[in-house]
C-alpha cells in the first residue's frame, strides 16, 4: 500500500493512473476504522482496478463545541487494516496541506444540509461539502463510497456532484451493525457500558417502526410517537433529536407513508450522540 | 470548430483529448464577444493544443434588478469570430443542463466576495465562482484565460482554485482597450453617444491617479479626491461606487501606496454600470 500525503502527489498519481485507463475507487474516511468501513474499502476494490481510501479528521466539520480533539485515531490499526485489505493508495493529508493560508472558499449544499443533523450541528455539512470537493478533486475517483448509516450525507453528496458536475458516481452502501443491531460508528467508541447497552434501543425503535409500517401504519404522527416512547424509555438517552419518517430525498418530515420513505433517528447518550436510519416502503406498494 | 452543447460530451471529449496527452486551454465567456475576449482565446491556442471557448449567460450572477434579460447576445457574430480564431471547441449549453432540477449547490469565496463590486452586486461573486467551478469541472482544462478588466474575479477565482484544489492554472491577460482608453466591455454597447464620451472619464482618472503615484504621492486620501474629482467632474457619472486602492490580493482598501497596488474603479454612466483598473507600484520600489 502506497501512502500520500502530499495532495498535489496524489493528484499526479491517480491523473496519470486515469491516463493509463485505469478506475478508481475511492473510500474518504476519519478514520477510527471500523467493520462499516472495510465493508466500503472492499467494494471499492471489487469495482475498480485502483481503491484509494483517505483519513483525515477535517476540523471544518465539527462545531466549535463538538468532539474534533476528542474524535478517536488510531492512524497505526488503521494503516494496518487499510493494508491487510489490500488497498492500493492510502491519502494521508495533514491541515497544513489541506487548509492553505488564506482559505477561504465554501461549498455549501442550501436546504438539504440545514434539516435533520444539520438543525443541530449548523455548518456541519457545508464542512463536509467543502472537504469532500476538495478530496474529490485532489483523487479524482470514478466511484465513491459512503455508507448509508449517514444518510443526510450521501444525499448531500449525491447533490453536489451533480449541481457542480463532478463525474463521479456516489455509491451507498448499507449500514453495517453490531450482532444487537447497533449501527457501526467510531463514536460508539465513546459510549460506557451502560450507555452501550442503552445505545440499542435506536436500532430497536426504528425496528419497531419498520414493522408497524409493514403491519400497515401509515401515519407518521404515530409512528413518531412509537419511536420516541420507546427512546424516551430508556433513561440514558440525555436528548431525543429527531426520531421520525422523512421524504428520502428533500428529507423533509413527511405526514403519511405514501412511498419509499426514510425513518431517521439522533439521540444523545450522555455526552454521545449518536445517529442511525432504516427505509421502509408501505405494505401498499408491495402488493402492486 | 466542433460545437458542443450537452456538458457530459463534453467532459468526455476532453477527458478522451487528456488521457491521449494534449493540454487544454479554456476561456469562459459570456457572449458578445470582443477584442478582450479575442486576446483570451489567441493565449489560450498559443499555450495549449486544444482551445475551448463557452458562452453562457450565466442566470446566478446577476441581481434580480440587474441586466440579465437586456445582457447582449450574439450567437452568430461569436461563433464566427471564434471559428475565425480557430478556436477547436465552443461549449454551449443551456440552462437546462446547467441548472437541473433541485440545483442548490453554492460555491463561495468568502470575505474577497462581499468587497468592490461584490459590495454593490450581493450574490454576484458567489453566481461567479458556482458557475466557473461546474466549467471547469465540466471542460477540465489545464489553464485557464480571464481578462485584468474583472480583477476582482480573478482574484477570487485563483483563490477558489486553490482552496478546491482544482488543479487549474489560472492566466490573467491585459485589459484590451480603445483607442481612447475605454477598456473593452460587451457592456459598452449600452452606452449612447454621449455616454461613451463619458466613459473615458473612468481610464483619465485611473491614468491620473497612476501619474500622481509616480510623481511620489503615496497617500490614498489625495488619490481618492483625485480620482473622484475626475469622475465627478462629468455630468453623465450618476454615481460613483468606487474609486480608490486597494491590496491586490485582500481587494481591502489601503491608506498608502507601500507595494503594489490595485488602482480601481467602478462607475454608472446613465444606468450602465462599468468598471475598471491599473496596478501601480510606488516609485520608491523601482529604484530599489
Amino acid at each position: 500500500m502506497e501512502i500520500i500525503r502530499i495532495p498535489m502527489i496524489m493528484l499526479d498519481v491517480t491523473m496519470t493512473k486515469r491516463m493509463r485507463g485505469k478506475t478508481i475507487g475511492f473510500v474518504p474516511t476519519m478514520g477510527a476504522l471500523h467493520e462499516g468501513h472495510i465493508s466500503l474499502v472492499r467494494m471499492a476494490k471489487g469495482e475498480n482496478d485502483i481503491s484509494v481510501a483517505s483519513i483525515y479528521v477535517n476540523p471544518k466539520q465539527f462545531g466549535p463545541a463538538e468532539d474534533f480533539l476528542k474524535y478517536p485515531r488510531d492512524m497505526e490499526g488503521d494503516t494496518e487494516k487499510l493494508a491487510r485489505e489490500g488497498v492500493d493508495i492510502l491519502f494521508l493529508p495533514d491541515d497544513s496541506h489541506m487548509y492553505l493560508d488564506g482559505f477561504t472558499t465554501q461549498v455549501r449544499v442550501e436546504g438539504l444540509s440545514e434539516r435533520l443533523c444539520g438543525f443541530f450541528r449548523p455548518g456541519h455539512f457545508t464542512g463536509v461539502a467543502t472537504v469532500v470537493t476538495k478530496l474529490f478533486n485532489i483523487v479524482v475517483p470514478h466511484k465513491a463510497y459512503f455508507g448509508q448509516k449517514d444518510y443526510q450525507q450521501t444525499v448531500i453528496i449525491k447533490r453536489l456532484v451533480k449541481d457542480l458536475n463532478m463525474g463521479i458516481e456516489i455509491v451507498v452502501c448499507p449500514t453495517v451493525r453490531e450482532k444487537d443491531g447497533l449501527a457501526m460508528s467510531s463514536r460508539n467508541s465513546y459510549l460506557l457500558k451502560d450507555e452501550r447497552h442503552a445505545a440499542t434501543a435506536i436500532y430497536s425503535c426504528l425496528k419497531e417502526a419498520s414493522e408497524a409500517v409493514r403491519s400497515g401504519t401509515t401515519d407518521v404522527k404515530e409512528l413518531k410517537r412509537l419511536m420516541e416512547n420507546i427512546l424516551r424509555a430508556v433513561p440514558l438517552v440525555s436528548e431525543v433529536q429527531y426520531a421520525s419518517a422523512y421524504s428520502p430525498e428533500t428529507l423533509e418530515e413527511i405526514e403519511r407513508i405514501e412511498e419509499e420513505a426514510l425513518l431517521a433517528v439522533a439521540v444523545k447518550i450522555g455526552s454521545t450522540r449518536l445517529i442511525d436510519n432504516l427505509t421502509v416502503v408501505p405494505t401498499g406498494d408491495i402488493g402492486g
